[in-house]
């Protein structure tokens, strides 16, 4: 089948995965790349012979605001898929308005996710970037004389956020006799870990505290000043949900005053802009919002997102539909 | 009791637990540090008034040789304490024959080694001190471009020495969903796992592979060029047992050459010196022989350290005797 014959999808971003997915599946859709051509969407619409009202679908990272604005330049449009798990860059509402169907990551990047949270915890308290930073540049002539770290294992660690992610952050983090417990918007019933309807209660009874609930009016800024002081001198955090969970004015400041231990961030307030005044300091570890970002993930996120494309132009169900709000 | 009819410890290294040690346990023992005195031992020796005969104990860290010669200063000696899991610093057969008694860290390292372990395997594969370096000294304008990490969890790991360490690093990895094989001098009749009694088979066979068995004449340069080439050029080494487990040498080599994927090393040939071509390779993790080095472990070493020592004054048997070879 000619390009031109293969169904539209539009790509807004474009999503880290667009290089594995393009080669494998680009005999089966025609995706338009806006950041390739170059040019803004209304020109790049224009100048490609694209009329609006032949997108059905868009593709789109976590990094690309999908708003009732964008929405509303495509009459056609009846799917967004994201190659994210959040979805707070999404309008849900609008698209429920105008039977918009969305696809999200759905739990294929869940592993990847709750590994590089291990991580960047171990990482953080055992002080493993530091570590690596000291034998680069020590004096050779020297014995070694490195702080010491924090053990991980035995430690209670609270969990924000029990979803997909959170649960297997939790199953790693019990093979090192951590003690879990964790806050929600609701109690699980069926989740025997303890419970906390308050961040500052979790922080008071953890010495680490992991960041993995996704994004809204309720949880913007969930971890403030009091939950930072909470969790106390000795005590980690780290934030693999988004940059808006943290207050990362407060926390540079409790990091500064050494009224908390250490952090370890995937994610960013003002992403891909980092606050300068971390990079001068030993305990913290950053990562360029790159916890899903693995070859094996990549892989399976472009066959998940192939597959919802597919299952959509042949009006089957999506395979990981996203709940659109009522 | 005043300092001098304290029972007299000859501190040799010393080990980094002992500054911790020291304030706790002075009142009970007369710790004699040959480092602090910035002498040679026999000097120390004479110039403190201490005879070789009075001294019945040696507190010592795995850097400093216990040879033959060492022990053939003190005729009274009767016990030698090591900070250390590895007893490969200690001429053991020569304390067997003078009647001395080796006290190790038994298995109170065992969980932050472990941690340390899973830390260095979890760390290159998923490229956290690259990403750190990235983030602090990035083009602030552009966007992030990071290359995609290695995922860990489901990974088909080898174990290098099953003993406590062993045990405790395959826990760890099975939450990751890891499978575990392993090497060891016999197969464990009560283990499940495959057992590999050739180490290349176990490479071919392994994405990871992990070293923390003892250091002897058996295990010395274990992992060689033939066992780095069968692990591949998607597989990973980590090295939390000693330095001379893994020929150096052939590593650098094929980490140039690209026919390994990278190595995450707490212990090196050469200690303190670490060969510098490792400097430039974003592919690798170093840390200053420091996977045992936590504040906890550092307390739970000193209280096992003094118990030996009171243990051993009062003619009661050993709380982690090392066992001395026939």
């Amino acid at each position: 089948m000619g390009e031109e014959k293969l169904p539209k999808v539009l790509v807004l971003g474009p999503p880290t995965c667009f290089s594995t997915l393009q080669p494998l599946y680009s005999h089966k859709f025609n995706f338009l790349d806006l950041k390739t051509s170059g040019l803004p969407l209304h020109q790049f619409l224009i100048s490609h012979r694209h009329h609006p009202s032949t997108i059905p679908a868009i593709f789109c990272s976590a990094a690309y605001s999908i708003t009732a604005d964008v929405l509303g330049l495509f009459p056609s449009l009846r799917l967004v898929v994201t190659s994210s798990v959040g979805t707070e860059h999404i309008d849900l509402h609008e698209c429920r308005r105008r039977g918009i169907q969305v696809a999200g990551a759905g739990g294929v990047l869940s592993e990847d996710v709750a590994d590089a949270a291990v991580a960047l915890l171990i990482t953080v308290m055992r002080k493993v970037t530091a570590a690596d930073r000291y034998v680069r540049t020590q004096d050779r002539s020297d014995a070694w004389d490195f702080p010491l770290g924090y053990k991980l294992s035995g430690k209670r660690v609270g969990i924000v956020g029990l979803g997909n992610i959170g649960m297997e952050v939790a199953k790693r983090l019990e093979s090192f006799d951590c003690i879990i417990s964790y806050h929600s918007r609701h109690k699980k019933t069926t989740i025997a870990y303890p419970f906390y309807s308050n961040v500052v209660d979790l922080a008071t009874s953890s010495e680490a505290l992991v960041v993995c609930c996704a994004l809204n009016n309720q949880t913007q800024h969930i971890i403030n000043r009091d939950v930072l002081l909470a969790l106390g001198k000795q005590g980690f955090i780290v934030n693999v949900g988004r940059g808006g969970h943290i207050d990362e004015k407060q926390l540079v400041k409790c990091l500064i005053e050494g009224e908390i231990g250490g952090a370890g961030l995937d994610v960013f307030e003002n992403e891909p802009h980092v606050n300068e005044e971390f990079f001068t300091m030993d305990n913290v570890v950053l990562s360029p919002h790159s916890a899903a970002f693995t070859v094996e993930a990549t892989l399976s996120l472009s066959e998940l997102v192939a597959g919802n494309l597919e299952a959509f132009f042949l009006n089957k169900p999506l395979i990981s539909p996203v709940k659109l709000v009522e």
